[in-house]
């Protein structure tokens, strides 16, 4: 993957650090992962516009999955790189509709993102710009505050429960990307058959207190490892 | 570093899995690291023959606090790596050599570590094999938990409380190798003119108790961050 130019050497690294939130975690779907994903599927299901974005460690880890929350939520998939170059958003762009079958936005970016360095603040006016609801699977949170700041609702994967990407999303599910991908997706499958309950659903959800339950029960099983 | 040969893609993902754990301990050494690292010079101090192992990751990390912790404590370098072939060991071992200048072991690895998988295994027999203490920064499990079973006393440097490598620890340091090894060569120094204080400060180091209260302060800082 890294020859290949999809995955970048600090995505590598950025891997490992969730690689150990989520041995902390339990390496599985916790109850507030769950909560979480029912409630990003609610947001989408009632979102106007909505879309997914996707770097290099994401297209490599969940491209499929990619493909089918997309195709179910009526979410276009936007690439946008860290580590930019037109070459590599080539190669990503290609990798990402080949695995999930479906046209992606990211070759031309006519868009700004307000408030970020320059490169990284570049997306599609179509695409990102123009949607209420943004999926972001592993993004830094230098572009998940700057996408608050400009009235987006925000779904972020990511599994440090403390980064600023989490703490800065409407809905943070603290969950690993393949595992969070399909249960969003299906969560979505339930829920656009009834918005009622939709709403319900994110009307009950609290993503601060969900935070902090997922903190309580790292320590917790931190301190009880034999619970498990 | 990778493009050198020197740091392999898994250890980058291992060096991210390094870096969550740091980032809980609030990127500090902490008093329980710093009672480590007195016990481990201690251990040092009181050896016979000790040793100290570098693979790929701690010489790309910290090649010159190698480089001073083996002047002053004696202990020569010997290169171990996971991931072995004979050009990638060469380019390691020069690496090290100029970057620490210090002459290092493991070119002729002519002893075999029982109990793992055959390349890990192997080891210079007028190194590891005839230590009685080893200093292994960033070590994986197998080996660790192998050198402890052939009677070695291990000085293991992890950020990770919970790995395999600190848990089978003689001394476990939970800190950030380029923070711990100038803290254990500066502890050297101290402690080498006064054995009798040394064999004191070994006898009321508790690696398990230790490594209970980091756990105890990374949960308490995860659960009160606003108390740092």
């Amino acid at each position: 993957m890294v020859t290949e130019g999809v995955v970048s050497v600090t995505g590598l690294i950025a891997h490992g650090r969730g690689e150990a939130f989520d041995y902390l975690l339990g390496e599985r779907t916790t109850p507030e992962a769950e909560a979480a994903e029912m409630a990003a599927a609610a947001l989408l299901v009632l979102s106007e516009r909505p879309i997914i974005t996707v770097n290099g460690n994401a297209a490599a880890l969940a491209v499929k999955e990619l493909g089918e929350l997309s195709r179910i939520s009526d979410a276009m998939l936007e690439v946008n790189l860290f580590h930019r170059s037109d070459e590599r958003m080539e190669k990503v762009c290609a990798f990402v509709e080949a695995g999930s079958g479906e046209q992606v936005l990211g070759r031309i970016q006519d868009g700004i993102l307000e408030g970020i360095a320059s490169d990284r603040a570049r997306c599609c006016r179509a695409g990102l710009m123009a949607a209420d609801v943004v999926l972001i699977p592993l993004e830094d949170g230098d572009r998940a505050e700057a996408m608050v700041r400009v009235g987006k609702k925000i779904i972020s994967i990511d599994l440090n429960p403390l980064s600023r990407t989490s703490q800065a999303a409407t809905v943070a599910v603290v969950d690993e990307l393949t595992r969070a991908l399909p249960n969003i997706s299906a969560w979505v499958g339930k829920l656009r058959k009834d918005p009622q309950e939709a709403g319900r659903v994110l009307k009950n959800f609290d993503n601060r207190k969900n935070l902090t339950s997922v903190l309580d029960r790292i320590c917790h099983d931190l301190r009880e490892p034999s619970s498990d």
